[in-house]
């Protein structure tokens, strides 16, 4: 049987802080391209586009208690969500030529488990590169996230943290669809222009220069926030805490500005939630997947009507996958983080 | 028309930091036993007994921004839940000799708007304290807070802080009586066995000789906890956080360790809301009073057949109210406090 290569990104040991590029590795490695004999569950995949996600992040720690099912084994390829297309499939539900999307490995082919795929691909006139981002695990968690979690009502004053990223340029535009008033948080100046002039945020502004959050956050709520989707945590829920209106909500999505502190900072004006009367409420999307074709529905003709817009920050080859994936947690991704391996 | 005297506690000034007795004065006053001619909305009181309770500190603060409408002037009375008898009542709804419980001011006779008033007393084979407590605020804040908001199963693992409290003593008998598992903390080994051997608690500790908060949690609750009924915050909370079984739900009743507090302590485990999808929930426990008739059906057949109990802890005479109200916040209570002013 032919064996090719097969480029992988491995962790290089477990990480504590601020992941680096090089606590990744690129290796060579080589793959047989077939199922072995008689495994009626394994499905061999060519992947396309990588995920780059923050949880990541949590995968790459020395695993303490009961450790996740997907935490990265130094020496081994880390895994993510992707875009991949079926090789060869012992799965009765996959044949070859298939397109799929759900947890495989950073590497160019992967033979894995059937139950690892989250979903067939129906729907190819949009960039499939889509389904690592507003068809995939962060459109999902977007959605989920505002309108189940978040029980969002016409007329509610909306904010929304990491606001530019995979998931937040989601959950205005379903907050601005859902007739609500939005205002985001981002990093950088670019990211506020989109958040006002492309993702149409009633307001947007750069907390990286705001020097009193909470002032900020008076400014553009001047009757407070009935929902606040939280992506960073630390000081901007802090500030939020101060300016939730009675009976707001806290979709608790992420709280990415502490994934990397070995000490977590900490929150101090959680008194408000007793008699401000605040649910505030965490969630993690592979509960809601029940919700996919619902949320297709919803979705894919905005998509087609051009009324939902998406914007990805491309990284081509896996040797740019350790960049892009750090870059979550400066910043530097604009939009969707996405990795190519290899475009069909 | 003949004058009385009217010995009130009222507030010095405005208080920040711990409360003192002294923040406090008895003074004489005199009121006119008579309705003013005309106000067919107030009612004239004779209070008997009134209540001690943590939220009473808020309202002793210099109001910011929106103030409550309950906050107190100084030089005033201060004013709380209690129980009274209605000498004159110039609203249709209430008759000379009726027994009534509401708000009212910590004086002998009170002139109010029968707005304040919250209940009728329909049931006197009951001690009429009781509506200070089990059958009164603290009684509908454990039910709701418990029931409604903490949405109990049989077999849940229930924790409980401030636990022989006003409000902790019933949470955890009506956990018991749900079919928990129910474990509670206080601050001294009196409370603790009450707790174990008058509550029915599962188990208990005392959180100030525990010097790792988070140690004390594994050994009672090995697989977690489903419920954490918040009544105190601080450290407590956060090794709570990290305790937390999946799908946990914590019913956010009160931070009393907290309320003295000029920086509030960090809370520094949120992050574990997202994965265990954690439900933190504020309420306030006027939103529910329209249960009050189903809650007294729950707990009056339960209280006379001596599966619910109560333990007060009485202070005679309006001159105790000051030491009784500060003391709530060094645990000198050992149950409900309860002030009594007369007792008929
Ligand atoms: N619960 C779930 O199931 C679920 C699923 C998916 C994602 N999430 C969470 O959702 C959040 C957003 O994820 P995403 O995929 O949309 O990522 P993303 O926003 O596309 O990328 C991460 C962004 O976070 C911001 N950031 C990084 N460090 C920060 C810090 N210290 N303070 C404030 N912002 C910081 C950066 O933007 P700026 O330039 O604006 O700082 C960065 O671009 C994350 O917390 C993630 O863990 C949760
Ligand atoms: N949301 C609502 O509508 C509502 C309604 C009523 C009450 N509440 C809240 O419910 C909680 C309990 O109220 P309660 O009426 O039942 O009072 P309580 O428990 O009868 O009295 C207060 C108790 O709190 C404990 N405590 C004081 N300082 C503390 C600290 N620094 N750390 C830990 N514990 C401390 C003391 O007990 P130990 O000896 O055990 O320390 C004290 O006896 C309070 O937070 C209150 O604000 C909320």
């Amino acid at each position: 049987m032919a064996q090719v290569k097969n480029k992988q990104v491995i962790l290089n040991d477990y990480v504590t802080g601020f992941p680096k590029e090089s606590d990744m590795n690129i290796v060579d490695s080589t793959i047989t391209l077939k199922i072995p004999e008689g495994s009626n569950d394994l499905v061999l995949l060519k992947n396309l586009y990588l995920s780059c996600d923050p949880y990541m992040r949590g995968l790459m720690n020395k695993p303490q208690g009961t450790a996740s099912p997907l935490a990265y084994t130094p020496q081994s390829p880390i895994a993510g969500c992707g875009v991949s297309k079926v090789l060869e499939s012992g799965h009765k539900d996959y044949k070859e030529g298939d397109l799929v999307w759900g947890f495989t490995r950073w590497e160019e082919y992967s033979l894995i488990p059937a139950a690892q795929i989250l979903f067939k691909i129906e729907h190819t006139d949009v960039p499939l590169s889509y389904y690592t981002g507003i068809l995939g695990m962060p459109g999902m968690t977007a959605y989920a996230g505002f309108f189940e979690v978040g029980s969002p009502k016409k007329g509610e004053n909306v904010f929304v943290s990491a606001a530019s990223g995979a998931v937040g340029q989601l959950v205005g535009q379903f907050a601005k669809l859902h007739g609500c008033y939005v205002v985001g948080s981002a990093g950088t100046k670019e990211k506020v222009d989109l958040l006002k002039n492309k993702f149409g945020y009633d307001e947007a502004f750069n907390y990286k220069q705001e020097p009193d959050l909470d002032a900020a956050l008076k400014r553009y709520f001047p009757e407070g926030i009935d929902i606040y989707y939280e992506n960073v945590g630390g000081k901007t829920l802090d500030a939020v805490l101060l300016n939730m209106k009675l009976n707001g909500r806290i979709p608790v999505c992420g709280m990415i500005s502490q994934y990397n502190l070995t000490q977590h900072e900490g929150v101090t004006n959680l008194a408000h939630l007793v008699y401000k009367r605040i649910r505030m409420q965490g969630f993690v999307v592979g509960d809601f997947y029940h919700l996919y074709a619902k949320f297709l529905e919803y979705v894919l003709p905005y998509i087609r009507e051009g009324k939902v817009v998406y914007v990805e920050d491309i990284a081509e080859g896996l040797e740019k996958g350790p960049a892009a994936l750090v870059g979550l947690f400066s910043g530097q991704n604009v939009g969707k983080q996405v990795l190519v391996v290899a475009h069909e």
